[in-house]
């Protein structure tokens, strides 16, 4: 079968690339100039400096080693645009990103379009290696990763602003969360990760590996904010018993009595989301929890948090985007919604709210980074951190899957995290479940 | 076409107030949007802030007691934008100001036209009581003040960005910085301070006071770049002995080894200017030396600081605006320049750089502050701080005085703060002076 | 003379209490009464605290609610001598524990008698209840913990002594270190974790447990002072892409060359030893490294850390103590040793050096805490850390076992901390190992 | 008169050094071994380290240098007990003072005895430099000012021992403080500072020098705790307005609500003492409040504090030592005292507490630094610092007088530091004072 001759063999690719390239820009369109600055914290960046690093990523890996005669815009760019590339160079410092006015808004864009046009004639061309079209594709998933950054990051920057910004108006759901249910999983010897040969992946979910499982129970859904209510509402903040020390340190240190954004002075909970600041809904699923409030909470409810391995054994079997309502960003929702019902599997396992594991961010047996400086993307981070799964509200769509790993900090809560229980069955039980996986 | 009858009895202070109000907005005019909301530490403040805080002073001081029927805008923008008074309310963080996105330097420009034109209306009123007139005198110096600080504040930020931005392009001078002489004075029982009959002045310059001063003699100039140059060349930074305690200190833990903005590593001394990077002029009048630098040098110099009475009492004789070229910010040069001759005093006391003194920041003998909130406009700061005098390119023209008191924590550089010398001549001898004061 | 009748039923357990409790004082033998309040930061605890509040424990678990009629010497004591069981009620500030100079040594040690005598009365009782027993034998294993921390903690404080205090004097090996080798293991699907009924163990190391091992190789002994010198010199601690981020950023802030005690700034290295200043022994076993430099020194060497499941897989088929030479705290001293062969499997597993794992401090499937404040022991901790097994030069004989889990923050150093390398091997690879495990 | 043969010229001086060298050891006497090497925090030091410090500063000072063959102990001290004088070399790092367990406390105290015989020697000898002679002036003063920061530190050091130790028992006083009254001066051109010529005075008080005063009063006595009480129960420490802007910071920061060592917790106001917990005595005169507190009191009183210069110019009148009661050291209360009635001039202003003035600590107009090391003794430390004036309950009697300047910075408050308030009175009027200085 012959391809039209204008079609280059890459065009899918180019387009998925043009596509992910423009929706940084779509989810720019409702902020001023002045927000696109915006940094209240050394873990967030400001929008701008994400539409900067992520053509950074473009021009740095790909265009200066694979373009031929690629000249860039402006060569200091390296050095203001690296975010943790120690093979690349050394970094303009993190905590003051904020301070990069310029090159401004404009220069930045036009410095997108530029590289945008680059990679499109790369891509056109008649021969393109095997390792750009790798690194392509891993540069659309960083892409998608900063989308969500991009988000996150500004609902904490303007949080910190006490007029409350909308960054998309919302309007609030009345559907009820469904009755928390298990799903029962015997266990036994299963195997966890990614196989490179069956599409994207990064390397830190290889290789595919065996691992021994013992007989658990998952929640059919995450936990909502009238469960997470209930916790606070009997001292779950007070209780030294349901915390991890370096838990009930954090919350000594910064005074916690709630989830970020979450305001209990007034009458009733509130707190801030991108459409505003809003009565907390009971019935949503609850977001914006650190690990140390996730365990805290699963302690409380006389379970405890599932590993990744349990989550991926359970997650594997269900499709990513289920039924007709998608809890990622395409949604355009920028805040978790009501969990649905759950059928053949847990409901609201992909999107909404990544979900707390019990699990550290470990190398895989076997693993091996990447080779060159792209190898510094996942492996390095490889301590002290925990494992997530799911994706959230955030997301990219196409980004997410079963084998997916996110990591961050324990006491982190910037993200839309939340928590599913899990539990542990006797072993010698034959596990009748509700449902069987 | 006549005026008089229309004209109200203060013309001349609305207008004063007009042309002060513009110039603020005229300073902003060579930033982009994404400049407005810079702020790279606590101590400054975004463009944007200046901005909205100097209409705040207005506002809460005058429109809201005074202007029969005046609704504000925002009332939220009393919390946002109040810097230090206790006595209005709480106050928004001041290291967080750069995170105040909303609002926006258009909404922001809005509300000033709107206080501008409430304020014109009420000047122009048939009768406005003295207290008015008190505070809009008031208000005036404090948005000059601003102006300063907009200036040196905007020069900070940009310096952490690799880019150097050129704020406004400039000339470098050829000029040679005279020999430095002595003029000396055999003090005695003098008076220093002002009467505020006598003209706007702050509280702080009051009350006029007796003051014994023992012989001296003050530098001709202030020391020049090269002169500082050869401080550091001879081991100024690297040398205990020529430094306070709390200067070692400080210097031990920030490990300075020039005034701020410059960069010794290249071939030739460079520093950053409002101009863009340059290198260093050794002719220049040497600024950003905070006050143990410039005790440093004083006594590698075998000299010492004058004190803020010594230095009133030779600056009261001398005009302000010295010859056709003032060192203020009217010249748009944003940067010392080369000190003229000095005749009948020592010469450019008057703007280039804040000189320090050795005196602490303390209030004057019988010193009252001013009633009501106002009163914390100078008085609650009289602790820690040592008294500059004199005024620097960033100053407005009219806002300067002899009896003039500007003060700063010892550590902070980000002023244009240089160093003039002086010395003690010994009490029995009679003073025959270069240049009798 | 015959004793069986008059023999207690705990008379064995009464024993090793009063010869561990006996041995806690021995150690603090060589130092000086001023020695006894040491400590250099708020991780380690003065010799006097250690003794204060292992008696703390008796009183506190097992006489206040077990003895009849036991009267405390001083109530305060519940309160100053705690160290973090929220359980029993506020603790006195850690970092300021050495501001307790009373009560003094003599009252310590006092305190120490009376709770021991009370402890011999009730272990002599008729009827003891299983709790008691229960609870004197975790009393005798927590002593003996305290014991490890009282000579590393003390060796911290100390080493900020130029005067290089000698507690025991040593006189230094001339064995030669054995060529390294690996050991191979098949892997499958093994059992790890401790079975309380065959004996004491922490909750920690509980529930005996299935895990999935693939094949790997361990070296037959753990990493030497002169390999980690190749390290060093080979700029280990200037080459970023060999650490990970945290340890990057770790090593960065501090600073570090080498590890904890060494010095090389003379010719030759040398570290602090608790027999003093002494040239670095290139034959020894390297320690007082933390998770990082371990890791860092892994990857330089083409290996990488074993996981604990690895390594106790390995442990389990060994004696604890090999041979006549013990590298533990009896031997008295205070330093590892050089490695012997390796027979049956690989050499100084236990004893020497604690030896960082690949593996984070986490529950095993199916952990539950103790119950009641006990219960705060472990599990309160599984977080944020990394497991370390096989005792050092400082643990007690009779304290480790194959199970045996310890844990340390992952920039920690200052326990006898060093590396044995390990790596996988192919799946589908026979083993055929240098020795079968 | 003939002075008998055998009597050296410089005996009195070698007796007074002898008994000051033997107070030190004698302020110890209550202490344990243990409580000898108490630091509570990098601003104070342990009793042993100032035993060995001002050990230290004769062998450094007037051994090494002037005593022929003189052989130190221990090189190594050099370095261990040098304070501050970058010019003798680097020093042991401040905070870790109690880090020091050896040398111990006989190790210390032999040390001692070894240089008070070289010292006395070299006394003994026919010929002793002039320069020797002021150098032992100097150490006897520099030691009785460690004497007093024993005391200080040590008080500080216990009160973070919840069992409030006692260091020597006191009886409470039961005497009224007498209403206070106003002491009158009419001000105008005086004289401060000390003359060296007329007995020993460190150099900071020097030179004598000429200072215009406008009439001012003086209160009778200082502060009361009762006053004090007053002023907290007013809410004093919650009003803004009270306050300097960085004492408000302060008092955020630390969350004060009372002066150091107080506890308002219970029933009745307490406050650790040297003789143990003991409930408020609203007689006594109040201590251990810092600048701020002091100054937020006067102007809650609607009074201010008093310049260096009015403190001097009355106290000069006065002498030190008044009536039979000292409230210096020797009365071994180590407690300010109950003020008594005044009489020709203000009460206590000598002893019992230090007193707060409104003057930073600067040099004197022709100050110059002495030279050599000791010039480090009090010249680098003029910026940022007050100066309070009269010693305390915890100074030597002998080493007061009228021109004494002390200094510390602002927010310190472990030093027994009260305060005396002061007004200024009208230029033109003729001061009719209730007792006329």
């Amino acid at each position: 079968m012959s391809q039209p001759e204008t079609q280059p063999r890459h065009a899918g690719l180019a387009r998925r690339l043009a596509d992910t390239r423009a929706f940084s820009e779509t989810l720019c369109e409702p902020l001023t100039a002045e927000d696109m600055g915006l940094q209240a914290c050394p873990e967030v960046s400001p929008p701008r400096w994400h539409l900067a690093h992520t053509t950074w990523f473009f021009e740095t890996f790909i265009l200066k080693p694979f373009a031929p005669g690629y000249k860039p815009s402006d060569e200091r760019f390296e050095y203001l645009f690296n975010s943790y590339y120690n093979g690349v160079g050394e970094q303009y410092p993190r905590p003051q990103r904020h301070l990069l006015s310029r090159p401004g808004n404009d220069a930045v864009r036009a410095w997108r379009a530029s590289v945008d046009e680059a990679m499109q004639a790369l891509l056109n061309r008649p021969e393109v290696a095997d390792e750009v079209i790798d690194l392509v594709a891993l540069g659309i998933e960083h892409e998608q990763q900063h989308q969500e950054l991009l988000v996150t990051d500004l609902k904490f920057s303007f949080s910190h602003n006490p007029l409350a910004p909308v960054y998309r108006p919302r309007q609030d759901s009345d559907a009820q969360a469904p009755p928390l249910r298990w799903h029962e999983y015997p266990g036994g010897l299963t195997e966890i990760g990614a196989d490179p040969a069956e599409g994207f992946c990064f390397d830190n979910e290889t290789p595919r590996h065996r691992q021994w499982l013992e007989p658990f129970a998952l929640a059919s859904r995450p936990a909502t904010c009238g469960e997470y209510l209930a916790f606070i509402e009997d001292g779950g903040y007070r209780r030294p018993e349901l915390w991890l020390s370096d838990g009930w340190a954090w919350l000594q240190e910064q005074g916690a009595q709630a989830p970020l954004y979450w305001d209990l002075d007034g009458d009733t909970p509130a707190y801030y989301t991108l459409a505003g600041r809003r009565p907390v809904n009971p019935q949503e699923t609850v977001a914006h929890l650190n690990y140390y409030e996730a365990d805290a909470f699963a302690r409380w409810s006389g379970k405890r948090l599932p590993t990744e391995a349990e989550w991926e054994h359970a997650a594997v079997r269900l499709p990513v985007v289920s039924g007709s309502s998608s809890g990622f960003v395409d949604n355009r929702r920028f805040h978790p919604g009501v969990a649905g019902a759950d059928s053949e599997g847990p409901a609201q396992l992909f999107g909404d709210v990544w979900e707390w594991t019990a699990s550290a961010y470990l190398p895989y047996p076997g693993f091996a980074a990447a080779a060159g400086a792209v190898g510094e993307y996942n492996g390095k981070f490889m301590c002290n951190q925990m494992v997530l799964r799911g994706g959230s509200c955030a997301s990219a769509p196409g980004h997410l899957r079963a084998t997916y790993r996110n990591f961050f900090y324990p006491h982190l809560r910037w993200q839309f995290s939340g928590v599913r229980l899990a539990h542990s069955m006797e072993a010698g039980r034959a596990p009748t479940p509700t449902i069987i996986a």
